[in-house]
C-alpha cells in the first residue's frame, strides 16, 4: 500500500505571517475569510510570499453498483456520457477551468464503459463500476489500496511539473449514496441525517435511498478498520480522490475541496491521516443535505455557499479566484508605513 | 436636478432564458445562485447571450463632518491618505481590480484635502467634507443634487466607452455613521439595530455612535422627502454612488453592489427610484452589523459572506469572477441534446 507521510504544519512563521497581514492598509481582520485563507497558504508553503502555481484539477469518474437499488433519478449511462462532455469541453467544470486558467484532466477511475484514448483522459480504471454496497463490499481492500495509489500518482505527476495547488471533482451516478454511507459509518451518523436529494430525488426517493444506506451499513456492520470501511462503502472515484488529497498534503500542496462527494473523499483521507486537514480549503458548501454536517464533523468552515450541488469540482473552481485574491493581497498590498497611512 | 429614467425589466424573454439554463448539462438548479445571477443579467441585457464588457469600478472618497463627534477610531486624514494609496496601487481594491482586469478610477467626491491632478483621479469635489449631521444637514439639497449628477456623469463616461458593468466602492472616515443614519431614517430602524463597529470601534464606541446617530435623527426629525433626507444624513461619496447606481440602471448596465456603505447608496437610490433594484447584484454581505438588515429591507440576497468589512468596493471586486462565471456557463456549456447526455 502507498505510504502517505504527512507532516503537521510548522508554526515557526505564524507570528510573522500574522504581522504581515495586520500591517496591510486595512483595519485588522477587515479582509475576513481571505485573511484566514492567506494565512493558511503561507503556513502550508512556510513563506511570507505565497504563490499559487499551475492549478490542476482532476475530474474523477466512476460507476456505482448501488444504482441497481434505484438510488438515482438519472440512468447510469450519464456517467460515461458526461465523461465525453468533459472531454469535449462542454460541462460546467470546463467553463470555469477555462475562465481561471486551471489545467483539467478527466480520470476514468472505474466507469462502466470503454473509452477511446484521449489526451485529456487518464486511464485508471480499476473495474467497470463498484459492486452493490447494499449486499457486498463495493470493492476489495486491494482495489481500495489501488485507488489510493492511483490518486497519489495523479498528484505526483502535476507536482513534478511544478503545480502547487490542486482541486478534485467527480462524476458518478450514485455517488451521493456512497458519500452518505461513508459519512454514516465513519462519523456514526444516522442515515436519516446523512441522505439528500443528490441529482434530484423526490422525497420518496430520498427515503428509499436512506433505507438502501441503512441496509449497506447493516451488511458491513462488523467492519472497524478505516481501509475496510472505505472499500465496503466507497467508490473508485472517491477513493482515488482521497489518495490524491493525501499525496497533495504529503507534497505540501494546497488542496481545494469541492462539495459533498469531494468532502466525503476528504473524510476518507482524514480517517487514514487526520493531519491532511491542514492542507485543505473547503471552497463551497453544497446544497446537498448533510454536506454541512460533514464539514462540521471535520471542523472545517466552507468559504462560500452558492446553493450549488453539481460536483465536477465546480464549487472549487469558482472559488479559485478568491483563493488567488487571498494570495495576491499578501504580496501586493502596501503596509500602513509604506503607504504613509495613519494607523488607529 | 438630473432626471433618472429607469425602466423595470421586460419579462418577454423570461421563458426562453429559463429554458436555456435548464437544458444545460446539469441537474436543474444545480448551479444555484450562479443561475439566478445569469438569469438576471440576461433579463437586464434582454438577451440569451449575455456579455460583460469593460468592468469599471469607481472608488468614491469623501469626508464627514460627523467625525467631530468621535465616531471613528481612525483620524480623518486617513481618507486622503488612502486616496493616495489607491492612486499608487497599493490598496486592497487595486489588488483585486488588477487581478480581474477591472478598470479603476478614484473619485474625489468631497475629501478634506487638495489633491494634485492624477490620471486615475476624477475631481468632483463638492466641498471639503460634509457638515456635522448631528447639528446640521450634512449637505444642502443643491449639493445633494450635484452629487447625484456627478455620479451620473461618471457612469455616462464609461457607458460611452462600451462598459456594461460597474461597481462602486468608497473611502471616507465616518461613513458608516452616515450609512447607519440613512438606514434608520429611510427604513425606520432603531439606531441600536443599525449601528456597528465600522473600522473597529469598541463596545463603548458603538454606543456613543448610536447616540450621535440618535441626535442626528432628532435634529432632522421633520424631514420626509427623500432628497432632503439624503442631504441631511448622507455623504458626498454615498450620494455620488447613488447617482451612479441610478444612471447605470438608466443605461441598463449591471451594477455590482459592495458592502454596507455601497448598500446605503443603493438604499438612497431606491428611495428615489425603486426599480433600480432590478439592475443590481448584491455581491457580499459585510461583517458590519446592520448590513444584513439593510439587505433584508431591500429584499436582496447577497451572493457571498466572507466576513469582510473593508469597503473600497472589495466585496464586489472579489465577486466579479463569480458574476463572470454565471455569464460564461450560459454561453459556453453544452445542452443535454448537444452533448448526447441522457436527461432525468
Amino acid at each position: 500500500m502507498q505510504e502517505f507521510i504527512i507532516e503537521p504544519l510548522a508554526t515557526d512563521l505564524d507570528d510573522a505571517i500574522a504581522q504581515k497581514i495586520d500591517l496591510k492598509t486595512k483595519p485588522q481582520g477587515a479582509l475576513g475569510r481571505l485573511e484566514k485563507v492567506a494565512s493558511q497558504i503561507c503556513r502550508i508553503q512556510q513563506t511570507l510570499e505565497p504563490q499559487l502555481k499551475l492549478p490542476s484539477f482532476f475530474v474523477c469518474a466512476a460507476d456505482h453498483g448501488v444504482v441497481a437499488e434505484g438510488v438515482s433519478p438519472y440512468p447510469q449511462d450519464v456517467t460515461w456520457q458526461m465523461v465525453y462532455n468533459f472531454l469535449s469541453g462542454g460541462a460546467a467544470i470546463n467553463v470555469f477551468a477555462r475562465q481561471h486558467g486551471i489545467a483539467l484532466k478527466v480520470v476514468d477511475c472505474g466507469v462502466k464503459h470503454d473509452f477511446a484514448p484521449h489526451s485529456d483522459l487518464i486511464a485508471m480504471k480499476i473495474d467497470y463500476g463498484t459492486k452493490n454496497m447494499a449486499t457486498d463490499p463495493a470493492m476489495s481492500v486491494e482495489q481500495c489500496k489501488q485507488a489510493l495509489g492511483n490518486g497519489a500518482k495523479l498528484v505526483d505527476g502535476v507536482h513534478a511539473s511544478g503545480s502547487n495547488v490542486i482541486g478534485l471533482g467527480e462524476m458518478g451516478i450514485g455517488n451521493t449514496t456512497a458519500a452518505s454511507a461513508l459519512l454514516c459509518k465513519l462519523a456514526e451518523v444516522d442515515p436519516a441525517k446523512a441522505t439528500g436529494a443528490g441529482t434530484g430525488l423526490s422525497l420518496d426517493g430520498i427515503l428509499h435511498k436512506q433505507q438502501v444506506i441503512a441496509r449497506a451499513l447493516d451488511t458491513h456492520l462488523h467492519l472497524t478498520s478505516p481501509i475496510e470501511i472505505l472499500a465496503a462503502l466507497g467508490g473508485f472515484e472517491i477513493i482515488t480522490m482521497a489518495g490524491a488529497i493525501l499525496q497533495a498534503a504529503h507534497h505540501r500542496m494546497v488542496v481545494l475541496i469541492d462539495g459533498f462527494i469531494a468532502t466525503s473523499a476528504l473524510l476518507a483521507a482524514h480517517a487514514l491521516h487526520p493531519d491532511v486537514l491542514d492542507y485543505c480549503i473547503s471552497c463551497h458548501q453544497s446544497n446537498e443535505n448533510a454536506h454541512r454536517l460533514m464539514l462540521e464533523i471535520l471542523g472545517v468552515e466552507p468559504l462560500m455557499k452558492l446553493d450549488m450541488r453539481l460536483g465536477e469540482g465546480t464549487g472549487a473552481a469558482v472559488a479559485y479566484p478568491l483563493i488567488l485574491s487571498a494570495v495576491n493581497f499578501v504580496n501586493e498590498m502596501s503596509s500602513f508605513e509604506g503607504a504613509g497611512v495613519s494607523q488607529q
